[in-house]
């Protein structure tokens, strides 16, 4: 059954249409979205794997520029496809269903300056939050793409410069950076998302540009989801306040 | 002309001697010196490039197992070993001059289950904080050993699963992992320092195993080294409290 949310929590945001007991937006989603730049040459931004549709969502609080979501399950993309409609943002998001494997035939080669995704965090064979559901097993489990064809196609995607910016469970860091290099994306933004104050990082954040020289890492701030009291931190609650109107009439 | 400190700044910690003017310990080593992991079943310790001596007079702190600094300047290895001397500590510290592209002819491969370093940060060509006193020189830029020659001696000194522990300027962090994989060594605990809440990092902390499997990456939580209001972290505070004895008779 479907259900019908505010994407950033408060009446006057985006709505976004979501399965109820399916995949809800995470927020490392949200987080993404936020720590992504935009720039004002970007040439064109493309969420790969956009699932409900939330990035580019949150993303057109953001930019007027138009973005592409694509997403491979023909359930999943129909909803996000509808959610657009709902906020009537038709001329902005174009959501697009097809393969990521197969963005070579669809676009030109350097046809973004943006690549933005949140991608499955487990391989195939990591038994850690298995679960029978398609859409949830398909958006955490590597079956449909693994992070190296993920990168691949987003260096073939991304113009000179051009930035992908995803987010990845912190165990596998020292793999996405090899990867990463393997296909021409230099890190230049890292930041490292910790529950709280006293725990390990459980997901970093990257943006990686596309043939860009190597000196200049920035490891920025962490970010902390919860305080000590467990409840968001004051930029979390931001991120959840953004582009808030007052609605009374 | 010299002077002598307290290690920790508290009037029962140990003493070292310091050339005034000349390069004295850094809070990089303390914090370096209390990250390294000393475990039980560990086989022997070695500082490369111990300057001053300041780790192993840490580490004195915190194990009773024997310690080796290796030092190549002649009047700063001799300032070293006169610490030792100076603390009692002869039977636990070894000093020795030489060179580090020298250990495989002094030392067996695999003699070494702890190798700890506070190499120098800049490459030769890089202007950044160029000095012209020799110790200061030679501390900061690369004129005498190269990161990639300190990760490849190491490597040789280790023990499989054995540890390297070292502090290196955040600037180089992806170069840091490309050249520890090189020789064979996995990073296994990385913790970024920060100046404050408010600034990137500008220096990180990795223990890496040698030929140790890849899974298990942590990125733990970021260490400030101070607070809001300019004062030393508790933490920071707490490695110069360590071991602290009441003086008072």
């Amino acid at each position: 059954m479907e259900e019908i949310d505010n994407i950033l929590g408060y009446p006057s945001s985006h709505k976004i249409i979501q399965e109820k007991d399916a995949f809800s937006f995470s927020i490392d989603s949200t987080i993404l979205s936020f720590f992504c730049e935009i720039k004002s040459r970007d040439k064109g931004i493309i969420d790969l794997g956009t699932g409900n549709g939330i990035i580019p969502l949150i993303l057109s609080l953001r930019t007027d520029k138009e973005i592409i979501g694509l997403e491979i399950q023909k359930n999943v993309y129909d909803r996000a496809r509808r959610s657009v409609e709902l906020n009537g943002l038709e001329c902005q998001i174009k959501m697009i269903n097809d393969d990521i494997l197969n963005v070579d035939k669809r676009f030109k080669q350097s046809s973004f300056s943006l690549v933005i995704s949140n991608p499955p965090y487990f391989r195939i064979n990591d038994s850690k939050h298995k679960n029978e559901i398609d859409e949830i097993k398909f958006s955490r489990h590597e079956y449909l793409i693994t992070l190296e064809d993920l990168i691949k196609k987003s260096s073939y995607l991304l113009t000179d410069g051009g930035s992908l910016s995803i987010v990845q469970r912190t165990e596998r860091f020292i793999e996405t950076i090899e990867l990463l290099k393997s296909y021409r994306l230099t890190p230049k933004r890292i930041r490292f998302v910790y529950p709280n104050q006293d725990k390990d990082s459980y997901v970093f954040l990257i943006d990686a540009r596309k043939n860009a020289k190597s000196h200049g890492l920035k490891i920025l701030p962490p970010l902390y989801i919860y305080d000590k009291d467990g409840d968001y931190t004051q930029e979390i609650k931001s991120y959840f306040h953004f582009g808030e109107k007052n609605d009374q009439i």
